[in-house]
């Protein structure tokens, strides 16, 4: 199918995605760049292929076919690429024993870049409180590199959430240099089993949430420095968390 | 002194600040907002400050007061603040033990990431090569978080640049899969004295830059992810070289 007239339904459509209430509804979104839509498709996520009409991509998946014009209409990107996916939200999946709950992540690049290192250090689920940045935002999805398609996102209200977690026996941590432990020194047994819990860039987790914790982590640094970039900091811990030894 | 025209030479010269080549003929950059303004002036780096007319900030400093719309026009920011310095750019320091070179790093966020995690770990001199994004960037200086003013930041061509490390035996260090060491496994020995080398966020060291390392680190992850954003990368490495245990 070629379509070529911005007036079309399809075309409408996928512009409409740029908005995260529509993608809600929907439960689509788009993918851009030849990484993004290889990713999703391993992961068997794509509804259809959206190529530049002059593009050929040898996947077996319904095809559409758009002018460059549309490109630009469609695209979230300032250099918009030839290949583009509608894509799925991917279906819930069990929450597994390593979870990860951000509470009130504001910046997509720290979502995204979160979401990477989530994926590369063995989190299971990865748990979005309320008030955090969505995760199909085009900046956030870029950010992941494809690797939200390799990790368990769910949404959640996260005080009831919290609790639900309590009655499975899941050990909750928090972050908090008073009072804290020394990430260094967890021990193996403190990693099988965990939710960790991190906040907002400025504001840190809500002080409701931080009472639910049962053990606060920290990272040893320099004195004169107050507080790592919230995802350098998330990575750093997920690490530890991923060491055996 | 109180300002309120758009015209005024000082107004002019704050607004060129945002010129990069302006920066570095003047030696000079603008910092926006109290956390900033504060950590500039615990290290003595400010020359002035500037600050909206009815803003009232007790450091013993030249200030200049100026008009909401002159904020309005040197500002970098979309909702810019009331409190704004101009700075000098540091001075070099000697080099010390622990270096940090980075390869063509182009974000500016990744940048300024990097340079408080390098704070916060201990660096001693992080080392720009000529295609890096420029330090007094706006968006970098916000990423540091003032902690530009804590580590020694200089430019280099890197290539003579290792040479002279080569000379006062300085083991380099790069980043590689193949043939790679677990930055986990390091010794004591191999924290104290080096220069760890950082790459592009696509591209990752230079081939030629990479022939001249002594040992390349890998940090282990899962095999579906095929890498870490470069400030993630770079911090849990400093984090492992800042170790000692």
């Amino acid at each position: 199918m070629l379509i070529t007239s911005l007036e079309n339904e399809r075309v409408k459509k996928y512009n409409k995605l740029k908005e995260r209430k529509y993608r809600e509804k929907q439960q689509e979104f788009l993918v851009e760049g030849m990484h993004l839509v290889l990713e999703a498709y391993k992961k068997g996520q794509i509804i259809e292929l959206i190529l530049e009409k002059d593009e050929v991509l040898p996947l077996d998946l319904p095809t559409v076919y758009v002018t460059n014009e549309i490109i630009h209409r469609i695209t979230s990107l300032e250099t918009p690429t030839n290949i583009m996916a509608l894509c799925k939200f991917p279906e819930e999946k069990p929450l597994g024993n390593r979870i990860l709950i951000l509470d009130g992540i504001q910046d997509p690049g720290n979502l995204g870049t979160i979401i990477r290192s989530a994926a590369a250090f063995h989190i299971d689920t990865i748990v979005l409180g309320e008030n955090t940045v969505d995760l199909y935002n085009p900046k956030t999805i870029r950010s992941t590199q494809g690797m939200l398609f390799h990790v368990n996102v769910i949404k959640r209200e996260l005080s009831s959430f919290l609790d639900e977690l309590k009655e499975q026996n899941i050990p909750i941590y928090g972050t908090r240099v008073e009072y804290g432990e020394d990430v260094r020194s967890l021990h193996t047994n403190d990693k099988n089993k965990f939710a960790l819990i991190m906040g907002n860039e400025g504001a840190g987790v809500s002080p409701e949430i931080l009472e639910k914790c049962d053990k606060y982590l920290y990272i040893k640094m320099d004195d004169a420095v107050e507080s790592l970039n919230v995802s350098i900091a998330t990575s750093i811990i997920l690490y530890e968390l991923d060491r055996r030894d």
